[in-house]
């Protein structure tokens, strides 16, 4: 069932192609997932021999690839599929054509435009594409984040590639739910009668999801100032995981229904305003501190000059609820930050107690259950339950772990996600893509949090490098501090 | 808190004493379970020198305990707590006085009287140990089974115990109980909100308890065949594991609130009379067959001459139902036999399938989650889910097994059964042991199963030794011809 598809990637020598989509095409070759006849187009803006850009490409996957998986004869079969192109996607010249006669060459039906370029010429290139006629039925486009800075400017983006693309045409790319676990999350919670019936308010006393991180600026100055933490990860990655965490049931597992019942769930988070802002977020920013026994300097000697001082926050927690008949009353913990003590990403269900108490007090404490669901940096599933000690006379319990995913907990890169992800893209399955109806109602969460912010003086608590972030979000969090 | 105990043995050295009893004490010995002075009085009607009744007991432990086990030093401790007594246990006479004064010399405030002795002289046992002032108020007595026949024998043998004891001071035992992994299964239902959630009709769909046995008649054939199948195993040990298995959470885990628990189910036994007989009980017969390539005999032709053209039941199938709120409509499928195709004794629970399928074809079937708990003859406790084949491309769904023992599935045999249920009577815990209550009311569901088999002529069918019973049985359980 391998789709004959060509993919172009624009800014295919940049650094997301670089280290993520071609380790992952690469891959893909390797596992036999491609058409035989799919070819790559690498499109760039500098203008180099062929055997220049090639040598950029073998050093790129020789970096990024595991020890072992860059073979000779790997390579020799991956590099037949790659054509370098050389367009200025924002501009509109004679330079397309060499793309559209590459195109038409492979005979392929379907193609995939990757747009690896910044969001402000999406327009632009859509409209190129279009002029030269390259924009068929059979056309899919890959957005990456960020899709604007607000409902306002993400609306305006969408309706740019709206003009060209039908919204079935559009593959926004989250790269977290492309995770193997999350798709396994998937297949037991609806696999399973003994998650799903369990699946609600009255089973589950709370919810944790986190995606922490160690770096700091990394150059992205600029952009990540003025974006700051709500922006950069809440509104789309943690959004996203919590909406396929808590959507309910689809009719079935395709495209429209899950997009239709996340949508759904971003429709019934409870709004945060002016009235409730100080009691359901935190905002905090890092300054100096030690990871992994290293000094880091703070936020603010990273900043560039003109953002000196700067209140944006590199760390947000969120009280969330989502008020429905299956979630009403379960606060779901949202909590992302740089520079913070270890690097995961993971979602932590709790379960409530057990209602009573049946075991006397020599039968020791009695935790809850839990599931954690880790996507980063391993993937693994755990249940947590209370068994009884074996061998021991009497009952004595003590807390076990289950490995769902029944395999090793495994190391997953941010490449394996978008092979996935690639894969479904080149098959058209729109099922782990946003919709622009997500993107829209996500930003109109997230918008009042901002204006509130500001409104409030909300300001950015300060937290030492290395640290789980500002002390007031310890008591939401029980997963830090481990 | 090992409490100052001891122990007499009527029966001290007849077969379960040789073959379970001492094995069990010798290694609650070893484990150091017994308190310093505890002694053990092995009473018997022999006469014969201590030191030859020292042989027999040693005898008995080479060749009962797993290899490694009998040790010089260990042996040379237990034999100090033996006292042999040469009782005739239902006679009045002054052997008893040499009983007598044992245990006044030991100096511990409470004893045991373990009857390992017919039912038949339970009572003038009790009588006589009266009229000898052995009975105080720190005495409890052990009941083996079987009590009774029916009702009303079973009434009468519990009369007479109860005009020496109260029902405090009476433990009835039944090992099934004291198996490692029916006190896990508590520990899980009550301590994990998961599966206690989840216990009941909305979520499970049917119910296997099976106890499957080899041997034929081992030479009870005078017991045995008047008894049958479901008066020796389905009146106790399969009625009194389903009572666990279904019991209302207990407010405490004590002996009283257990024990009212499951009474209250022996009370919600649907009746099984001449109106429902045939379509809930089958009977079967084992005729010759091959068991583990040796050919074995028919029940016809194990049979004294007196008993030939016998029509009892050596195999028992019953589909049962609890008339209460949480089981209604909920089958429970009750089965044992001998000369099956394995041992085994289990409980499988099943799960109703999801209620809806999301996944589409391609993701393959999805199989109803189960929970198999195997009491012999190994020890586990497995869940059964559906999760996603890794590392493949889309979502197929595999079954997949959870150990809930969190150790390997182990061997374990009847005397550490027994060594855990002698524990708790040297402890004063009843809790896993059978209430007179319990026994009236399981004879007054077994009493009119045997009436309407008569009234309505449903004879045993015919199975070949070292099948799953009479194929009729078949449909009603999926654990058998695996």
């Amino acid at each position: 069932m391998k789709s004959a598809t060509d993919l172009v990637i624009f800014g295919g020598l940049g650094d997301l192609s670089i280290r993520k989509l071609l380790p992952a095409l690469y891959r893909a070759n390797v596992s036999n997932q491609l058409a035989q006849t799919t070819k790559i187009f690498l499109s760039s803006r500098g203008v180099s021999s062929e055997q220049a850009h090639l040598d950029i490409v073998e050093r790129a996957l020789q970096e990024h690839l595991g020890s072992g998986e860059h073979e000779q004869t790997h390579w020799d079969s991956f590099k037949q599929r790659l054509v370098f192109v050389c367009i200025d996607p924002g501009e509109l010249d004679d330079r397309w054509d060499q793309l559209k006669a590459g195109l038409d060459s492979t005979g392929n039906a379907s193609r995939v435009y990757y747009f690896a370029i910044p969001p402000s010429i999406y327009g632009q290139t859509c409209a190129n594409l279009a002029a030269k006629e390259l924009v068929t039925a059979n056309t899919r486009v890959v957005l990456e984040k960020p899709i604007g800075y607000d409902y306002e400017s993400a609306n305006e983006i969408n309706a740019q590639v709206a003009a060209y693309f039908q919204e079935e045409q559009i593959y926004r790319i989250d790269h977290y739910l492309g995770k193997e676990t999350v798709q396994n999350l998937m297949a037991l919670r609806f696999g399973n009668v003994v998650f799903e019936s369990l699946w609600d308010n009255k089973t589950i006393d709370h919810v944790e999801v986190s995606i922490a991180e160690t770096v700091g600026l990394e150059g992205r100055t600029g952009f990540y100032d003025k974006a700051g933490a709500l922006r950069d990860m809440v509104q789309n990655h943690l959004l996203q995981m919590l909406c396929l965490l808590t959507m309910e049931p689809p009719t079935k597992l395709d495209a429209d229904n899950i997009r239709a019942e996340k949508l759904k769930v971003l429709k019934a988070l409870r709004p945060i305003d002016e009235f409730n802002i100080k009691a359901n977020t935190i905002r905090g920013q890092y300054v100096a501190g030690v990871i992994n026994g290293k000094a880091v300097p703070s936020y603010q000697e990273e900043l560039d000059e003109v953002s000196k001082g700067s209140t944006t926050e590199t760390f947000v927690a969120i009280k969330a609820f989502i008020d429905n008949w299956r979630w009403a009353g379960v606060p779901f913990y949202l909590r992302t930050g740089k520079r913070l003590a270890e690097r995961f990403a993971e979602i932590v269900i709790h379960y409530k107690a057990v209602s009573h108490r049946v075991f006397d007090e020599s039968a020791g404490p009695l935790e809850p259950n839990r599931l954690v669901i880790r996507l980063q940096p391993e993937e693994s599933m755990q249940l947590t339950l209370m068994s009884k000690e074996l061998n021991r006379y009497g009952i004595y319990m003590r807390p076990a772990t289950l490995n769902l995913n029944f395999a090793e907990a495994f190391k997953s890169s941010t490449s394996d996600a978008y092979q996935r992800l690639l894969m479904d893209v080149m098959e058209g399955n729109q099922a782990l893509f946003a919709h622009r109806d997500e993107v829209d109602q996500a930003w109109a969460w997230i918008d009042p949090i901002i204006a509130a912010w500001e409104s409030e003086q909300v300001t950015s608590q300060e937290y030492p490098s290395g640290s789980w972030g500002p002390d007031s979000a310890e008591p939401w969090f029980q997963t830090g501090n481990r």
